[in-house]
């Protein structure tokens, strides 16, 4: 029997998913980082922890409790699309700030409330794409997605993309490129970052929402082509004002999936996001999310619901604009004072977001094990590789690229990591 | 455009998942219940709502508020597995119920948090299991699990199973069937709820535990076959004594999959469950749960971990057995009183759970939409069809079967519903 049993562990029959699947490569940095607590981390792109809404979180529970039928209700299971009064409050708060009050199609039975706008993104791949689809995004985008869609072996494209988002030409010549191909029904969304994306702090311009749209309607021929639009970073916005989602330029409101959460503007740790649907896909999503989890936990969602109806919420997210502002400010200021005296090393000013992205001379290798990150490492500062956020495919990988996140660190860390980081580039760059 | 668009949603394009996924048959029993509220629902899984634990959440809420920078830990990112100290307890917990304290390889690195015990049996269905494998389950069993391996185009096979839970000779007969067809390789785990299962509220016995383990470590020859032990009721008990787990038969520990979860025993809306995995399956699962939703909110962990370090489980435990051996023994005597004089109809009498099934007489169809469902409902009760219990393969479908709920409805509103159903079917039976 023993024999038996060590003979068959040593031969692990898993599902070809779990063969495609592997951990992401961000879980490696963060092992780095706790291995070495007195590196800077300028990698995860955790929040602040000191603004965390501690107050704002006791003041939420202390309502909810106060009702004790409304308690049961929070403790009982809920349905799985999620409680109806926090889609409300969610869905009201977006056609505020869309314009789109006045319409009524768009209504809270194509909602589901998810584990952050992640689980959103996890549950729309799944409902719609199989093995060999393609699904364009930005060049570079959201790591942790394209390690979703790897998992369910569908390619991420690269589309070109400028400090203006994705370029909606370049989309629509890739798409002409799969229609001649007759491969366009491979492709059943395309994914947008729209605010302060991830890795870039890029926004998407105002008249690019509109092109973008246009041009998934134009494809839309024999099959519909989704938007992805992931809001993640919205509310996260420290100059110049909000612009409207991708929604709002939607108007059959049949091609945007949108998505949103309040793990940054409030607390992973309550981790609610949501999306918003077609009508032609919610059945679909909630049978996934229903598979999957059964609904999200109606705890958090009663209490997001108190914190959003008595302007906690609001009133965090001013709070933490000032935070991330004052962060930001320093990660730029020391960019302008290390990095801009090396040759050839340039960087993005967001208006928003919790990232930085830098651009190193084009010989420099900024990737995985490279010089420039070992030594970053003596220096004292652990940095996300850009090489993590290209797609395997569409446009080329730029391995002379960084990202930096100003979320965690003190600005005087902050400040710190950056000359640490400066340090490095010229040791490299000097040999 | 507008054309364009609505051509686009006439055919819309899913997934081979989503296509084979739909809708659980409980919905469309659960959306009943709702639009008929003078309806007695024996239907739903739920937990009695007045015994949901306020005060105890309120009260771990307070010591979690407390400390400062423990609620600021709550608030943030956790981690995939989970919150460590919970994790700890949980462990503990178990270890001590299975008589297993003094192994060492029994520890947290084992162990990841999941969204209720469903989403641990998801994720190893999602790391396990390709198309066309193959699940025994006890027959009937829990049809949300196999409505998980059919979104998975994965076989549940139905092994013959009585008042003493799934028959071991019967599972190897079976797998002795495969091997000698060469198809053992598809059987990757074995399904067992193995206390007071949905929906029969019976439990394993004691040595059939021990003898499953054997059966599943001889047939693992070439690939480890796993048993994935289900205990989400294992503390709802009123009557006997616990006793131990299917992990306390595998001397390897490498064999059994176990999973638990809070949502009986504490609060389905806080949303807690766990599972302890063989070493060789814990990054698969991970990597899984990391792409489905970052892992479970770190909130709800702390929470859960105040409850139990403060005894509060243990004690709310205590109340609800009290409460459910209330509305069970309600259920059983109303049983004897309406439905014993009726000709072939017999229940089990469990000693825990949230069940009591019920067989009619073989002739009588139970399902949906048949006499004695419609009759039922104008008698004004709603029970759950036994057919959807049963594995599409295996032990066939008994149309004459179903199931009954005490969880939800008061002692009286259940001697009433089982009152109905008694007019029910005597009405049926003798047209």
């Amino acid at each position: 029997m023993k024999d038996k049993s060590m003979r068959s562990n040593r031969i692990q029959k898993l599902s070809r998913r779990a063969i495609l699947s592997y951990g992401q490569p961000i879980s490696d940095l963060m092992s780095k980082a706790l291995a070495n607590p007195s590196l800077i981390s300028l990698a995860a792109g955790f929040v602040d922890q000191e603004s965390l809404p501690c107050e704002e979180t006791q003041e939420a529970m202390r309502r909810l409790t106060a009702d004790e039928s409304a308690m049961q209700q929070a403790l009982q299971y809920g349905t799985t699309s999620g409680y109806p009064p926090l889609r409300d409050a969610i869905l009201d708060r977006l056609k505020h700030q869309d314009q789109l009050s006045d319409d009524p199609t768009l209504n809270i039975d194509r909602m589901v409330m998810t584990a952050g706008s992640n689980q959103l993104l996890h549950l729309v791949a799944e409902t719609l794409l199989d093995p060999g689809d393609i699904v364009p995004c930005s060049s570079p985008t959201y790591f942790v997605f394209m390690g979703t869609l790897k998992n369910l072996d569908v390619q991420a494209e690269g589309i070109e993309s400028d400090e203006h988002g994705m370029i909606p030409e370049a989309l629509a010549d890739r798409l002409e490129f799969w229609r001649r191909r007759g491969e366009l029904s491979r492709v059943k969304a395309v994914y947008v970052v729209s605010y302060y994306d991830n890795p870039r702090g890029v926004s998407l311009a105002y008249e690019r929402r509109q092109q973008l749209v246009e041009v998934c309607h134009r494809f839309s021929v024999d099959y519909p082509i989704y938007i992805l639009d992931d809001m993640a970073y919205r509310e996260l916005r420290y100059e110049n004002d909000d612009q409207p989602s991708l929604l709002h330029f939607d108007e059959s409101r049949q091609h945007v999936i949108s998505t949103g959460t309040f793990s940054k503007s409030f607390s992973p740790g309550i981790r609610v996001g949501w999306g918003i649907l077609p009508e032609s896909l919610v059945a679909a999503v909630c049978n996934q999310k229903g598979n999957i989890d059964f609904g999200s936990p109606n705890l958090n969602q009663h209490l997001m619901h108190h914190v959003i109806q008595v302007g906690l919420l609001d009133e965090h997210i001013e709070q933490i604009r000032g935070v991330y502002r004052t962060k930001l400010e320093s990660m730029l200021e020391a960019a302008d004072r290390w990095l801009a005296p090396l040759a050839d090393v340039h960087w993005i000013r967001p208006d928003g977001g919790l990232y930085v992205w830098v651009e190193l001379p084009q010989e420099v290798d900024a990737g995985l094990g490279s010089a420039l990150f070992e030594r970053a490492m003596e220096e004292g500062v652990l940095y996300v590789p850009g090489e993590f956020c290209f797609a395997d495919s569409g446009v080329p990988i730029r391995k002379n690229t960084l990202r930096l996140s100003f979320g965690v660190q003190t600005p005087k860390r902050i400040a710190q990591g950056v000359e640490a980081l400066g340090r490095a580039i010229r040791d490299v760059t000097d040999r």
